[in-house]
């Protein structure tokens, strides 16, 4: 079959010939791809950033196939897996988890044990689809703990509006909007509006919030985050974002000065530091950007704000609640 | 009566005679004061530090009497004050705060809204009692909102005791033990053991904990820590805080590194930025000192942990579980 | 001023002269009645079903002023009021609470205990107005404890709508949807489409549940349901329900019998003993009619369930929120 | 190997010589029995009161093994098991779940829906051990779905006392203490102080709750009420509760009647119409019994009341959080 894989060196990825995968463990599937799309993540892997990926490319002799998202179609199944049979359509989460560990057990997902001895968030990134093991981006795909890792797809919607459910779409809710503490009547701010941003807008438009400020260097991007729900847009290349927002955006009560959630979708010190000016008293900055350098914290300031930070890997635990938003669209 | 009071220049504070404070607003008792007691951010007060309470104690032609901690006799109430009477021993909480408005009813009563125009938070204080107005450190004090801001002492409870429920106690256990998500089996690290962060260590042990790290540079103070129920003592002068953890500390589940809440109670850039340090996945780091300096936020090392950053102002909310807490003892 | 007074005796009520009120505590205010209307409980006091107010209406010697619903401009303040100021058009909540005792500190504003005294819940009814004392259906009314009790009226939105926040709405809201704990995706039958089902519709709406099922004897009130947002209807005259659901209805998971939420808006056994029946594994049964008789409880059939049962008073902590939820449709 | 067998008639028990059991699937493990115990429903069985058991046991030819309670040491694994080797001993939780169906996610592992085909609950009985398959009273047990439903033992505490996390700590402390919301402060009162009775006492005391009311016919078991944390005991025979507790008990707030939680262990109509009766405004009524009769709700008296009332099948989903409690007494 054919894979595009990256080779363990910076910028070299090949579409080849590669066996196909067979069934491992008995909680695996074998799955025919039917979509699969490309992280901002892979383009990490793709840069050389991770050693452990690095590594584990060059052992393998033909490189690792690349992917952490797709909808497949379930060919074969591991003896233990019970909630899925060949001929599904399933959607692939982009995190593997074994449903049974103590991290599981608690909601984190993304730090599974089981899957500690793979690789994944053990060694710098979250995914073993991918990276510690051969991805999505190829014809077939062994999908490991897949009764914990694969949700069946349901009729009548296309594969490509379900394929976001792999990764971007619980990555934005998760980490923004539920970690954001995003409610009915809340005033939140997106900084940054690229694909995670867009979808954070969207995930917070579901919780009925009062004011949603969409804030980016690039106008086009804010045309489409007005066209997702935003109701402000702020260009903050062009204006001071916190003056802005003072002067135009009326929230819950109206003089309370800053917004209830400030979700950081760019992953640099400069936005994260802009989301903790931003935020009033009782308010919370949901990090969801990925971060290589350090950054200020205004504790000086923020310490007598009753604030909230927050960031961390998605755990996919949502997905279930945002299929069934998805359905209603449909 | 006598009265301790700040001038309003820094250092410049006398005890003296003053005229005895009268109801000004339905909503006013007057408090005999039994016992009262000095807090660390009493001295910022009379370092001349907090502007606003300068302009208050100079325009008052006598100054300002400190404090904002006590137990009262009540002498007379305002013709709206429904849950005292005269003759009733109370504690003065720290926070004075009307119930009604939407900080009030979000828990946010440090932000008390009708307070907002006394001074308080919005002039960069936590308090109104010795700073926008007299405080309990003389023979009277006049407290108002007290439906909302005093509670009736219980028989049989030294006054020393229930006057740590002013301050200190609902400090620590709101801002370090509840924001800092202490639960039954939780491993805590207590950064700072003056006396915020040893009654930290009190309300820690209050949920059963599986384990109570204190660090400090003084012996004598980890000493006591000890004894109020500390399992682990590391004096960070002397050791890698982080490196005797992982050495020494068995957290809930063996394999697991790092502890699931760290509590700051000094209020420097070098302990918090130890306590983002110390925190493993899904952890807390639990803001309770007073900060005059930014700090580094480790997002780089932090982002990936499933991780939580908090801190405010106390809203006092706790005050009447951690009485019965402390009734319990007696 | 004329007011619609019960006389104390089934039946007997008169629209007649009497004295404008006046503010009689710093807490109260005296506010113009803008709009009002009648409560089913009204009926019950006019049946002459409560004997403390039988009582006071005697003893007053020209009856009782009717009602506890109600949009009022604020006339003139007690000087212990704080939130509102004369000339402000306001809500005045079916429930007076103090805002301040255990009770309303807990939530449970409804059984406050500063009008424990005035009567209210401990004297067999909710409310204290028109019934401890002089309600809504007059050309003014006193409104006690007023800070906790009553909220602005924003601009822009028919004083009709809003009167509806007096009592209809969040009782409906936090006894069928709060308590009974419907959120996105759940599957909720509302048996009794009468005002109080066709309102817990409503807010049950606002949730995005997955399916609502509205159940009446009367077409024409089943018309209403669907029109309010209802995906089903049964005439549970014509068809057995719960056979109706299992045919027609379905729920998350394909496979799962039973409801999430069944709303009981009658008070009659027989309507809650359906509620029993109707629930599956995990389902609530949220009461919100009021009872005269007790009901048979299916124990031997619910036990296994991890089902809950619940019902109350309303609070009316919930307004504030409902009000946002009322803006944004205008 | 000897196993102890029910025939599948009312009464008909026997020691047997059976094949040992072996792995059939790879989520199974083989447990050689440390020690194992008798539950109350064990008897429902030998007593023919299960339909669905009676015709397993009949159509095996040699009867079904009794029991779902044990601690055992693994001898084998199945080819998926991740969290148990060879050698580890065990604790086997009463209900086997599989922790990745619908119902496992939402924590109502109780209604796995994979056991479902098994027997289990929607055959009228909570466990598959001892019922749909063969139980812990035996020399060896196949344990199904291990993963989810073991527990390593932790050394140092004896096998007797971890083998009452099986069912009985589990059962009392899910059902009784966490769904009835006792909490520190709470007035607490315990109905029927059999094994489970005074296992509810033991999780009720772990949250530090003001008062435990035990109440029981028999004495003896209230002294051991007593011993176990009881600070007041009622024989029901000889006193009206209600009036007891009215007399003698001060719960939280004085003047406040009736207890916060009433918990039920007696699985009869005359002790859960006892718990309707003794809670007060804001009370849980939390049952724990297992009912064959209904019984009577005197929601004409409690709908007033903001009550809740709970009951269904343990889901063992607090067995770690109990393993912690009990590995701090030893």
């Amino acid at each position: 079959m054919k894979g595009l894989c990256y080779m363990g060196t910076k910028g070299d990825i090949r579409l080849q010939e590669i066996p196909k995968p067979k069934i491992l463990e008995p909680t695996d599937i074998i799955g025919k791809t039917v979509v699969t799309t490309i992280c901002g993540s892979d383009l990490h892997v793709v840069d050389g950033a991770l050693p452990y990926i690095n590594e584990t490319a060059k052992k393998s002799g033909r490189g690792v196939v690349l992917g952490h998202e797709g909808v497949v179609r379930v060919e074969e199944i591991g003896s233990a897996v019970k909630t899925v049979k060949p001929g599904d359509v399933v959607i692939v989460s982009c995190i593997s988890s074994c449903g049974s560990c103590y991290n599981c057990k608690r909601g984190q997902t993304a730090h599974c044990l089981k899957c500690k001895d793979y690789a994944g968030w053990s060694k710098g990134c979250a995914c073993i689809l991918g990276a510690a093991m051969d991805g999505t981006q190829a014809e077939y795909v062994r999908v490991p703990l897949a009764d914990s890792s694969v949700y069946k797809c349901p009729k009548g919607i296309p594969v490509e509006s379900l394929l976001m459910l792999s990764d971007i779409l619980p990555t934005s809710y998760e980490l923004g909007v539920l970690d954001g503490n995003v409610t009915e009547g809340s005033t939140v701010a997106v900084v940054g509006c690229g694909p995670i941003g867009l979808s954070a807008i969207l995930g917070a438009k579901s919780k009925n919030p009062k004011n949603i400020i969409a804030v980016d260097l690039d106008d086009s991007r804010l045309e489409v985050a007005k066209k997702l729900g935003a109701n402000y847009t702020v260009n903050s290349g062009k204006q001071d974002v916190k003056e802005f927002i003072s002067k135009n955006v009326k929230n819950g009560v109206d003089d309370l000065p800053g917004v209830d959630t400030a979700i950081e979708c760019c992953g640099l010190p400069v936005t994260l530091e802009l989301c903790e000016r931003l935020i009033g008293v009782g308010g919370t900055i949901a990090n969801v950007g990925v971060h290589v350098k350090p950054a200020t914290l205004f504790i000086d300031d923020l310490w007598i704000k009753n604030f909230k930070l927050t960031g961390g890997l998605v755990n996919t635990t949502s997905t279930s609640e945002l299929l069934e938003k998805v359905k209603r669209v449909y």
